[in-house]
């Protein structure tokens, strides 16, 4: 297990982390270059962050500070209601995958949606067996496209606290099987992005980042759950505030190889977005060496 | 399946449900009696509230009545810091287990407990594995407890966002694996309680509860899953104003051979709990015929 006590060489920002700074949205150049001056070598940025600064743009302020991307966030979303919705998302996924390619993101990041309607709070229909064999299939359709472009396709289970709004792919297990189903012969075209904040609970989590191996572990990211949780989407904890074994977890995936970024991803509304983003910056920074 | 359309014989109501009206407190004898004039045939009360009416009490009004407990609620909380603590948990499991035989409950349900502190906001410490582990010893102990007084327990698997602070058992497979440690034979002396707002987003379900059996299916619980879910733990909704799809899943239990009561738990602070527990129990009549 690598040493992450004597500096931040493998940590990287994910930049919903410091949106915003003291309550107020920040441009994504700004928190490029807050990143940057603290010799934070790897970020994972929104593609809303993107647009909004323009993909040229950060294409070129990424590749003039030789920052890498730890994953792109994110594609999926895939169930809809008609074939016009279907097309949609599948079109809109490949504009996600262009992006990450552009921006040579070690993989896009693939939060694969859930009930249609749900996210607006007002499901259209309740059968998540449905929704999850249309994410099957987006993911399948997806695939021929991103293999084309070499750009590694990592599907995130989210907590089942989002099986209904966000994504129905909840578990480790759940995941590793479709990646078993649509690449069976482990290219690294098709993996996880292991997330603790959504995995830790799970008891069979250390057998199946086993199963998933080096070619599936496409990235890994964390925070941690505090106790009380006030909010199911923006309360996360800081690294180190909560009750997640980050150290055990991290150590089962460097078991398996992998030797990647560790990436912070921290949606708070009532704690850390309200804080100075320098702060917040540096307290992923020292957290990173204590706590990761 | 049974047809529920017509009449609500196998309706229960866990007191939690209206243990508020109008935001102020019940006492568990008017309760009662609110179950009691609907033809509500079973209830499934919690222990603070039988303690503060006092057990013999309950315990004649329950037999005057007729009524039946569809489950007793809850032991469980196993784990502890130190040996006082696993054995102060042991003594309180036993009079858990004397107070559902002498109301003559169907099972007590099991709320297993987590990581020690953590529901106070301060976790002694982080390791989930140790919880577990004292967890099924603490259920191997209490069953020996359990069987020689012909109580059964009740695994109830809590959804993953309690396994910090209140349930470190959070899948149905997790809960069918204790049994099948514990009670191979399948006595009936073991099982679990199924509750759709816990277990309604895995995957393996459906699986699961075939799985289970009908010796290990002692408890139905219905509520409903709403989006947005405001709050982690008192935000329930009922059943048909969410997500779940609940006559499917009461298809499966059924299917398997349960043909016990369906119960209502709700806890909601933010609105069931804001209106007239009278209201409240016609909805959930009205509800159990179109909705369950």
């Amino acid at each position: 297990m690598r040493d992450f006590s004597q500096d931040h060489r493998w940590l990287s920002i994910n930049t919903a982390t410091i949106r915003k700074s003291r309550g107020v949205e920040q441009p994504l150049t700004d928190i490029i270059e807050a990143c940057v001056q603290r010799g934070i070598r790897a970020i994972s940025p929104w593609r809303d962050q993107v647009a909004a600064a323009g993909l040229p743009a950060i294409s070129k302020l990424v590749k003039a500070h030789g920052l890498e991307l730890s994953g792109y966030c994110r594609g999926g979303m895939f169930p809809a209601t008609d074939a016009a919705g279907l097309k949609a998302a599948r079109d809109d996924n490949r504009r996600a995958v262009d992006e990450a390619c552009e921006l040579n993101a070690t993989c896009l990041v693939l939060v694969v949606g859930a009930l249609p309607g749900a996210l607006a709070g007002q499901a259209v229909h309740k059968d998540i067996a449905l929704s999850r064999s249309q994410v099957t299939d987006g993911i399948a359709e997806l695939l021929e496209y991103s293999k084309a472009n070499k750009m590694p396709l990592a599907i995130e289970p989210l907590h089942p606290m989002y099986a209904a709004d966000r994504a129905c792919i909840n578990t480790m297990e759940q995941a590793l099987d479709v990646c078993d189903a649509l690449d069976p012969s482990q290219t690294g075209a098709l993996g996880v992005a292991v997330d603790v904040y959504h995995v830790w609970w799970d008891p069979k989590l250390e057998a199946q980042i086993k199963r998933a191996g080096k070619e599936r572990l496409l990235a890994f990211h964390v925070c941690d759950w505090m106790t009380p949780t006030t909010h199911l989407l923006e309360d996360r904890g800081m690294m180190g505030d909560g009750v997640i074994d980050i150290p055990r977890i991290r150590g089962w995936v460097e078991a398996e190889g992998f030797a990647g970024y560790s990436e912070v991803e921290i949606f708070s509304s009532g704690n850390w977005w309200q804080r100075a983003s320098a702060e917040v910056l540096d307290t992923c920074i020292a957290r990173h060496r204590s706590a990761v």
